[in-house]
Parts: structure tokens; C-alpha cells; sequence
């Protein structure tokens, strides 16, 4: 049994600090659902101001957060939304836009740093009056940071002429903010002015901030009033949800200002595994708190070898196919952590752990 | 602006407890859409052992419970449900199973005490081998305690009676277990027996019991491994969700037994509402903790004014049409309170409070 | 084996006459997908014409009729449809207005003459803004004439007063015309004055009218034009579909004429059939081409044993029930053909068939 | 004016025959909703005896062939299939399998010959024992020969390895067949041998076979029995139907012998083109019936301006974007025909039309 436990799974795992949980013991609630709970009002409201939009919605998770957006936008049946091959959205989500709300999705590859051409966007936009046996697009969604590959973020400049492809053709933009702030910190960019060109943004609050769990989408007061509609539709609808807005208040007051420590932890991290026969990071990938590890075939060992190999020294991490790694910081791994789980490493990898590895 | 609050709108409007509060603050939780949360895993297990089925799944509303629920045992395309024509589930969820779930719902009439004859739920079941074009019934909704006819119960010999015939033509039944609890209680039979005949149940803790926030669902392993990636694809996958379940075992273990007060309350609202002119409660139908009041045309009053005048006083109520009231009980509402509103009533439709009502 | 055949299962039985074999033979026909058939054209703007819209569309069956046209109404998620609990479209279309559409149906009863209470039409409509929990009801659908009540009749003023309520709430109203040509001669009303309430006609032209195959839809053209993209994404879209417009335009012109003709004959055989004993025919209600048999009890006899010793004399008709039997009417039987059916009756229900019944 | 018309738009524009017409005229019919048109029937098992499957079921069109397979195998909430990114299923049926079908889509690449890479396609099935918030692949999808390609064949080699990759899986195999007749010929291949890897395929009638309406899908009788269900839910059901099945069959037994002459027409049709500055047609692709033409820079023309300018030439033929045409072959184009075409393609690219072309 390990003495120490560093779970880099996912920045999800977080549990709530001691300041979140007084703030749950003590919020002030109300039944959200025939009313307005006040600290999910505050959230709420505070979620849209950071982000420069008019209203918020608190949601169960960022899968909830992107289905409501992406059916809001798609409320006409016949809707064809455009996204990337390597999305969250189109891998991650079973499918629901199209299983559950009959949204047909048309993909552009995902290009290696998460953006997608802005001209095979562009090319990929269907007009049903050029062609009746053509859905019509009604929405483009990008994601940021981009996990699939790696955390990485899109720049100001690549949303806003994605966005003005949207607005050329009547189209909507949606973001998957699931990590937006980890993207503004990383190009210190304001979080409002990073998604200035989107109609919506599904906000996580529960990845790298830490809350125990929820979402916010932001976005018009019209397109929330009709969000508000979904979420009870799926049950989404929570009664005295301001227990759970009160810790995630907190989050957002406590943890923007920890995601640059996480980084600077990512590429601590890379930098050290680099330095590990066998194994091999992208530096120039590790933009935010992700890091993607490749795993050389000299090795000798699998991603699930390795898996398994540090879970006995407490290091719990996830195989990405049978040669590849993820990893993912948050504020409750320290450096010492990060130290430590580099020594695990390279004892798992080439053999003969350093006990006192940190 | 009035001295206290008597909030009778529902009894989803509960305030967490002390005690709830303490438990969220200390809860022992986990990311439970990696893995297992153990808050959520003890509530879990919990709730499917007092329903006497295999397991159960938290999920974050009741709307959800039942859409879930609907949709596992429907999942096959062109799936019909036999449902009361005043259910819960048809009226107030938003037409949820078809417009998300695709799911076609066959209504049979609700009788005054919330049972539909069991010879029409018999007659509307559809053999698509009789006829080419029916759709295929796949499953049974009964209510209990059954909301818009006034918290009535149905008996453990009609659950099994319509559970019967579900078997006997091959369909599932479930039942929407808002407020299973009351109906336990008023009935004098334990829930696992309640819910014997029951392939799944819909169990609401936020709303008698007091928990702030959740339902679990319950049937056998093999529904809850359906119903929990479906969960995930409405977007109800929560993370840690402890901090909820934690509060919600409170609720099981200290509300349950308050909720005869519940009723004791709302007959005793009832007789005193029937001593005022103008109002008129059909007594038979209190069982549990709703009151249903009829305003008499002879009144001069209208549901709408009787609701807007009690505000004043702080006695908050919900109007159902425009001759019509609905009052529900719960743990927080005390006799003290209850008198209160009597008197308040008294004055909101005769003239003259007695301001000393209480 | 019998002499003769008298198929009365339905008026979807008749064959092609020879002057539609004519036509189809000689139809001048194009490619109606890629541009416009000149056939199917000239079908449409007939049926249009006739019914007073603007545009026609056609469609394979009535039952692609009908789903096209609740869901372009309701092509917004969340619509709600309010119709009868006895209509084709409830009862005989599989469901695929939820199944395939996710629209959701709210029934009202129809009473024995096909009509619903305009009352309650008018309080089944809900107002998503008066309660969150409730879809968005955007459509009203009728029946006429009304097959499942035996083909009895809405008249211009119960449709006009639906309408009325439709619009004060901004809902459309679609008719089911599978029967419309019968209607408007039983009322002795011309079609566009009997649909001129409506937003939406399906129009059948395989029933009473003779056509092998076919609806078309009627409406405005904006209508048509979301029709048509539906028509294509359902795979109604046909390509040298003239064949059968060319047969429908005959079908137009030579069989309306005579469906006066087969309403005698279904009162003729209505009153012969009230003579034998055993069997009970409601004559008010034989308005049209449709009779519904009671078989009563004291007969000694059921639905399906008369289906199959009338086979054996080649009478074709179909059991509804247990105890009782449709017949329909159409221009290929004879008043000969109901003397010789009647005689056949009296042999299977009272014994001893007279050789020589008609 | 032009003198002549040479339709090249598309192998869908073809008239009904002589022989056609008077198959219609006589053909033997009853109502293939209540029971079974006898010419339907003989046309549904004749198309499943020369695809060597079990059963068959006539349908209006292509698209409804392939909604219904594609529905009939995902059958199932949460659905996933895997098809060409350049598929007709994809890119030319308005979604419908989401929109309609809610199965969600997961394209891979479509190479030019139409294959997609079978260790692409493997790498896309989904296994959701593996994770939760992946959806269930039930279904690949191939075309043959694909359309959007340039009519090109997929090998018995190249279907084979991939049915086996679905059986390793536990998937169906569609085959989009609208064309399965020319990839027959070309290849050389009994369509039996080239489709005995699939559950299902979808056999257009009306494209080169000169049908005027429908498609007949074939597989086993349990997928018949249940497509047959699911045509009647979309509206796809017809009366007597078989006035185009006798056309059908006359199609089939007259015209897949033509099919040959198509190709030389089209490879005679490239080779002339090649010939002529400014266009560019890739010979090697080439395989059946479709000649897909670049139209170079240097040539100071557009797609759109070819079309109209042949138009007053009387060559009908459809621009894809703005510098590519398509040119489909079929049994009533001729070889003067394409010499003709050929002669007035040279006329409006170059300037300077022989009058004698042909």
C-alpha cells in the first residue's frame, strides 16, 4: 500500500477544501426549480459577468452544459451542427446531440494544437437551398482548452474568425469552456474577451477549479430562458441547488489564481519524463495542465503496465490506448507531488524506484 | 411585509437541516463519474434496500428518475407507455419521453383516487402482431402517492393487480415513487412490499423528506447499468456527488418518520378549511400530506386573489386553475403554523384576520 | 371457392380502373426529385386547388401525410399536438409522430360523432409560460370524416370553431383528410369551404377515390416547402412519380361523382343488416361509405367466425374486437354486390345461406 | 431551342420504357398494406434471390432503403454508426438517420476509390464496456459503387475483410447499393457474391435499371419483418404498389444488360473530354457509369456557366461546386448521344460549336 496518494486521473478529481465545504454548511438556498435559489442566482450571475454574457444557467455537468447548448441552438429538427473529429462533444458525450436530440454532427478534423481549418469549416457549411438532400448547419462549436489534444488553446484571434465565419452564414458559436480558464491563464487572455465571439459557453466549474460538482452556460437572456426550459426537460431542474453554487463560488474566488501553479507543475513534469528512457512528451503541447504521454516501444512496457505498476506506489493515472498516457494537474498535487510521481516513473519505466524518489 | 413565513407551495421547498448541513461539510466523497463516490454508493445502496431491488443510482431530480426510467425500459424504437392521463410524468415533465425519449405515450384516465381501471390499462395494451400498425407496449407507469389528485395512495392489491398484468403481456412497470414514502406511511405498509410488483421505482428525497437536492432510481442490476450510461448521456453524471447523498441520508434516516405529523397536519387543515365558507375540501381524498381546495363560486373570491392576499400574511401557496388551491405539508410547516394559516385563510376569504390566528 | 368476391375489408382495396391503367400508360413524367414531374404537378395544384391552399405536395400514404404535417408544424423540440384518443393518427400511424418526430400527443376524447369538446380542446392547450414543467402545445388535428367513430362527419361550423380557438391561441390546425371527399358529400359542403379553418389537409386519393396510391398535403407554400425537404428526409421523395399522379388526376375526375352511391349502399346494407337478427347497426351513425356492426351477445356467434365463413362465400371484411365488424364502400362494389353480401350475413349469423341472395 | 435533349444529369432522369408502360397497365394488384400485392411480392423476392438473401421489401426511394436498414440495425437508443465521410448516407440524405433516426454518425475517410481504411474503420468502433461516455457502434455502412467518387467499385476482397472486421465485433454490415448493379457489372462479380457479407442492402430501381420509382431492401426475414414496421411508421407503406414493381421488374429483366454500354459510354464520353483544353477528367476513376470533370483554371470558365451555356445545346448536366461536373451515364443516352455532348462540350469551353457534332 502506498503511503501517498497523487491522483493525476483528471482535474475532477478534486475534493472540496475546507472554505468550500463551510460554504455549503452555510448556504443560503431555496427550491431553484419553483423559484430562484439565491446562491445559485449569485453563481449564476457571477459565471456571466467573468465571461461578458447576459445570463447563466447552473447545469449537473459539462456534458448537460454542451447538450443544452447544442439542442438550443438545433431546436429545429433537421439541425446539423459543425465540430471537431477529436471533440469532447463527438467523443466523450455517447452521442447525445444526435441520440438524444436528433442533432446530426458534421466533423472537421481536429489539426494537432485543436484548432480546425478555418476554411474546411467554412467548406463544410451546408445552405438547404443549394440543395434539398442537405440538413442545415445552424451552429459551429469549438472547444478550449482542447483536451483531446493535450489542453491546448485557441487564440483570440483563430475564435473571432471562426466567429465571423458563424455570423457570415447566420450560424451560431458554442465553446466548450470545460477548461476555458485554464486557456485564459495560459495566453492571459480575459476569460470575457476569449469568447466574445460565441453566443454560448459551457463553463466547468468542477475540473480545474474545483468545485464538488456543476457547470454554468452563459450566454443571451433568450437563449438561457430556453436553456432553463431543457434543463428541466432532461431533469437537470435542482431543487435547493445552492449548496452545491456555494461551494462553486467559492472555487471561483479561490482556485482561477492556483491554474498557473498547475501549468508550470504540467511542464515541470513533462520536462522530467522527457528525461525518462522510453517515454516522450510533446513539449510544445503542454500549454495548460494536460500532459500527453507516449510511451516508445523500446520500453518494453504498455500504458496499462504502467498504470498498473504506479498504482502500487499510489500514483493513479489513465491509459489513452495501449501506448499512451494522460495526465492532468490540479491545485491539490503539489510539486512535491509532481516530484514524486516522476521518481514513480522512472522506477515504473526502466526499473528500481528511488524510495525517496521526492 | 408579514412576521413569519409559512411556506406551503410544495414540499420540495424545505430548507436543509442542521444536521443535513454538518453531513454535506464532512461528507466522504468522490469523483463519481471515474469511479465510485462512497457518499453516493452508501446512499445508493441504501435506498435500493429499502425498496427491496437489486440497486439504485442517484440522479439530480425526479423529472430525470422518471425519464430515465421510461427510456431504459423503452429503448427500442417505436416503444409505447401506458400512463395516467393526469400522471406526473404526462402532465409536468415537459412530454419529456417523447420529445427527448421518442417514446409515444398511450394515456388511460386517472380516477379520483390516482388508479386507472385495471380492464382499460388491459385494453390499451398493443400487440404490434395483431396490427401492423400499432407501436409496441413496453411498459406501465403507475403514481403513488399519486400528486394531481391529491396525494392519494394506491393499495399494495392494485400495484399487484397492474403488475399482474404487465407480466402476463410481457411489459415492465414502474412506478413514479415522488412521494413513496408518504403513501408507505398512510398505507401502514413497508416500501419494499409497496413496490414489490415494480420492475423500478423513482424515489424522491428532496421532496417529504427533505433532502436538498436528488432521487434515486432503483431496480435490478441490470436497469441501473442502462439507466446509469443514460444518466451520463442526459448530462446527470455528477462528480462529487457525495456532498449531495450525504445530506439525502440524513433525510432517510431523521424524515421519515415526521411525515405522519405531515398528514396529521393536513387533516386538521382540512377540517378547519371546511368550517370556512366559500372553501370546500373533499376530506376522503386528504391521505397524506396535500390539500386540495375548491373556492366556491359563492366566495366572490378567486384562487389567483387568495394566493396574492395569504402573501401578505407570508403564507405562500400555489393556485391550480382559477377556483382552485394546492397546499402541500412538510417537516418544516408546524401545527403552530398550520393554525396560522387557518386563520389567515379565514380572513383572506371572509374579511377580518384575527391577527392573534395562532 | 366462392363465385364472387365482395372485398368491403376497406376502400383502400379497389383496383386500378382501366382508364387509370389508361393514364399511368400514358403519363408524361420527369424526374420529380431532381426538378418537378409534370404529372405529379398538375396532381398537386389540382388537390391545392380543390381545397382552396396555396401549394400541394404529394406523398406515398397517408400516414406520411399526416407525420409530415405535425411535424412541420411542431418542428420546434418540445411541441405538444392535441388530438383525439380515437384518431387514425393516435391510434393506427404506430406512434411515429413521438417515435420519429418526438412530438408530444395530448389527447382529448372523441365522442361518438368524431368531434372532441371545443371546451376541451381549449383547456388541453398549455402555455409553457404559465408553468415551466409544460411543452408548448402548437397544434390542433381533426379528423374528417372520422374513421374509428364509422365515418361520421365534422361539420363547417364544429371545425370553423376549432379554428377560431386555434388561432386566439396562436396554434395551427391540421385535418386529417383521409375521408374529406366523403365528408363533403355526405355534408353536401364544398372541400375548401369544409378545410378553410385549416392550416394543413392530408388528402387521400387511395380510398374512397380508387387511386392505386397517394396522398397529397395541402397547405400554404411555405408549408409545402418545409414539407418537401421532410418528404425527402423521411425517403417519400419519388423519382418518375407521374405514373401514379396520372392515375390520382383520373381518380380526381371520374370517382368523387360517385361516392354518393356508396353511401346509399352502406345504409342500404346497414338497414338489411338491422333486419337480421344478432347483429345491431347504429344507423345514425352510417354517414358515409363505413358500418360498424355490433354482434350481439344472444347471436351465438364472434367477429372472427363471421369474417371466416363469409370468406367462403367471398365476402372479405375485417373483425374489430371481438365482437365487431367494419365494413367499408367503395366504387367497385355493386348494389348488387351488397344484396349478395346482406344474403351471405343472414346465411352466416341465422344459418342457411340463400344460393340465390342477390 | 435545341433540337435534342441529352439528360446526363443524372442515371435517375430515365422515362419508363415502352415495356414499362404496359407492365404498369396490366399489372396484378391488391392492397399491399392489408395484405400482399401480388407484383410487389413477386418483385421483392426476385431483387432477394439475385442478392442472395433471404427477404426483400419495396420502398419509394434510396434515401427511405437506407433510413430504414440504418434504423432497423440501430435500433436501439444510443446508437452509433460508422460510415464514408464522403458517403450518400452522409452527405445526401439531410441527416436523417439523427434527425430522424437519432443514431449517431462517426464518419472515417473516404479514399478516392471509395474505400475506407479497414484498420481506420476498426479503430472507430466503440466498445462502451470500455467507457461509459463512449456511445454503442452497431453498424458500418459501405456503398458500392460510391457515388460521390466518381461511381467507383468496392472489391469483394475489400467488403469481405470488412464484414469480417464487423463480425469480430459484433456489428451489421449495410451496403448502400443504389448502384450495386453497375459495381456488378464493372467488377465482373454475381451481385449475390458482392454483397454476401452484408445484413442488408439498399438496390435502387430508378437509377440505372430505368425503374421509374423505388428501391427494394433485402436481408434477413427477421430484418424484413421488422423493416416492414418501420416503413409503415415513416409512411412508406402502399396500396397497390405494385403498378411500379411490374415496372420494376421490367427494369430488371431488360436493363441490367445496358448497364455495360453505360460504362463504355462514359469511359468513350472521359477519354473525349481529356481531349479537349481546359477539362480534365481522371480516367482511372472511371469505373461505371459517372465521369467526374475538373474543369481547369486556364479554361476562363466555370462550372455553372458550362451548364448553362450546354443547356442551350440541349446537355443537361449538374455542377458539384464551382469548378467540377458531373456527367451520369444511362440506357437511354446513346453513343451519338455522347458524341453529340462531347461536340458541344468542345463548342462552350473552346468557343465554336460543330453543328455537326455528332
Amino acid at each position: 500500500m502506498a503511503t501517498r496518494t497523487v491522483d493525476i486521473r483528471s482535474d475532477t478529481v478534486t475534493k472540496p477544501t475546507e472554505s468550500m465545504r463551510v460554504a455549503m454548511a452555510n448556504a443560503d438556498v431555496d427550491d431553484d426549480v419553483l423559484g430562484r435559489d439565491p446562491s445559485c442566482f449569485r453563481l449564476e450571475n457571477e459565471v456571466a459577468k467573468i465571461m461578458g454574457k447576459e445570463a447563466g444557467l447552473f447545469v449537473p455537468s459539462g456534458t448537460m452544459g454542451n447538450l443544452i447548448s447544442v439542442l438550443v441552438h438545433c431546436d429545429i429538427r433537421g439541425s446539423e451542427v459543425i465540430l471537431g473529429d477529436n471533440s469532447h462533444i463527438h467523443i466523450y458525450e455517447l452521442g447525445g446531440i444526435a441520440t438524444i436530440g436528433g442533432v446530426h454532427p458534421r466533423t472537421v478534423r481536429n489539426n494537432e494544437d485543436g484548432t480546425m481549418d478555418v476554411d474546411l469549416i467554412e467548406a463544410a457549411i451546408r445552405d438547404p437551398k443549394a440543395e434539398l438532400a442537405y440538413p442545415t448547419t445552424r451552429l459551429i462549436c469549438l472547444e478550449n482548452s482542447h483536451g483531446n489534444t493535450g489542453g491546448r488553446c485557441l487564440s483570440v484571434e483563430y475564435i473571432e474568425r471562426v466567429g465571423e465565419v458563424a455570423k457570415k452564414h447566420g450560424l451560431k458559436l458554442h465553446i466548450d469552456g470545460a477548461r476555458i480558464f485554464n486557456a485564459s491563464v495560459a495566453l492571459g487572455v480575459p476569460t470575457d474577451k476569449l469568447v466574445r465571439a460565441a453566443d454560448s459557453v459551457s463553463v466547468c466549474l468542477s475540473k480545474g477549479l474545483g468545485a464538488p460538482v456543476g457547470s454554468v452556460i452563459v450566454g443571451s437572456n433568450s437563449f438561457i430562458t430556453k436553456a432553463r426550459r431543457l434543463r428541466k426537460t432532461l431533469g437537470g431542474g435542482m431543487r435547493q441547488v445552492g449548496v452545491l453554487c456555494a461551494a462553486a463560488l467559492v472555487a471561483l474566488q479561490e482556485n482561477v489564481g492556483k491554474l498557473e501553479s498547475d501549468h508550470k507543475n504540467a511542464r515541470f513534469f513533462a520536462d522530467g519524463l522527457n528525461k525518462i528512457k522510453g517515454l516522450k512528451v510533446d513539449i510544445s503541447s503542454v500549454e495548460t495542465n494536460m500532459v500527453f504521454i507516449e510511451i516508445e516501444e523500446s520500453s518494453g512496457t504498455t500504458a496499462a503496465k504502467i498504470c498498473k505498476d504506479l498504482e502500487d506506489y499510489g500514483i493513479l493515472l489513465l491509459p489513452i490506448g495501449s501506448s499512451r498516457l494522460r495526465v492532468v494537474f490540479h491545485h491539490q498535487i503539489s510539486n512535491s507531488d509532481v516530484k514524486y510521481a516522476l521518481s514513480c516513473f522512472q522506477q515504473a519505466v526502466s526499473g528500481g524506484l528511488n524510495e525517496n524518489g521526492n
